[in-house]
């Protein structure tokens, strides 16, 4: 049901800094991360999550796990699409998949995937807050329908 | 056999600079990335090959693959002990393996693979030269002796 | 003048990433640079320069000098609007001057101004091209005007 | 008296890393700046000073301001001797000062100077602690013997 699956995606542009690129040419590869670090504080802005309001209540989510497949250079001053995509939930993680096209061509820059996982203001463990897991919950169901 | 795994194996310390943290107090995970590039290229220094010599020979190795599992922290001015491993040779492509470990408690950070691509100066998958092949493959031997 | 002072003056935003800020959670002092860098490509940009283009051309415009001025931080997620201005034209060097607000109450986050030097693909300084010469000459008279 | 000036500085050495460098095959300006901030954290450490420390107790130095003077290009897997001196001290603010120089060939690369401000965990401008200020005064007065 193609809807569903637009509900559970988001999409932001960045565009290729200079301070970005190495001496090959070429967007470092670190730097898709940060890129896809932006995309999912878009997915959750858009659906009424900001991510500095979680950190201001206690609950904070690193980076626990991250894999990126990279296919094509992204040049500097490219512009990127990032697409952002809810691929999992669990009690205490959540995950997130990307595909990274250039603007210019439509080639597949790089995909990505990243699990978060939920700690305290001292880096316990904990479950995700009610609230945030229904929500992530719901999109999940519908973007899995 | 024990020493032919050291054989395959280099250590490099960093020490987590202020810029690397972020706000919640820890290294920001693509810094982990950072110290494994210096990881393997020390790795290839102790075998004889600078890797800017590569490159001035037209033979680039941009990073096609990564995978992070993130542990425990690492903070402001924590040493970083960086393990890089070989860990596979194919004809276009050759792969280490990471272990970070903080100094001060031995705690591991993360492990890490990253897999790079041969490519040419215009970005064209080639074959690895023929001498780094070579050396490649006799350290991977020797690991896995 | 006023119209003239607009005409040479740019205005982009950029939002602070999480991988900018650092563990004081406020953006890295270092990426106010990068800004500025992302500023005086928009500025080339909108009077017509892809610096990209002059760097094929074999005009590169290492930055030879930087001052910056950190008046209130920039945290997480801000938006921030960066004013860029021509500021001085030479035989060899242009110089930029930046204005950084945060979009939410119009503080004041920075000023900066960095000097930029002409120097050809060996690193060898060499005078500006005419033509740029003459559409920087331009814009920072009308900006005097 | 040369001994006391070669009290009051540090030196460090940092070795330029690929994801340091940019399109032009240098070090990105940006990152001069990391530098001289790992310098300033092992001036302080020489001196019986943790900078994490002091962030502890509610003593937070940010920087207020920068300028750097870009003399010659550091390049990949260049090593670069970072020397810091204190350049300054007032109630409430602090300055270093830096020289950067390529190691294989003596080189200056730039030189830098940075102030930075004394403020509480709130961000409020307040004075430097009494036993650092101390600290740093008598290392000023050496400086100047």
């Amino acid at each position: 049901m193609p809807p569903s699956r637009a509900m559970s995606t988001s999409r932001i542009e960045v565009r290729v800094r200079y301070a970005e690129t190495d001496r090959m040419g070429r967007a470092h590869h670190t730097h898709h991360l940060v890129w896809c670090e932006a995309g999912r504080t878009a997915w959750l802005e858009e659906r009424g999550v900001r991510y500095a309001d979680l950190e201001e209540e206690g609950v904070f989510l690193p980076v626990s796990r991250v894999s990126v497949e990279y296919r094509r250079p992204a040049g500097y001053d490219d512009r990127v699409e990032v697409e952002t995509r809810l691929s999992g939930v669990k009690s205490r993680t959540v995950s997130f998949a990307y595909a990274l096209r250039r603007v210019h061509d439509g080639a597949l820059v790089a995909t990505a995937e990243t699990e978060l996982i939920c700690v305290d203001p001292e880096g316990r463990v904990r479950s995700l807050p009610a609230g945030l897991r229904e929500l992530l919950s719901g999109e999940a169901g519908e973007g899995a329908g």
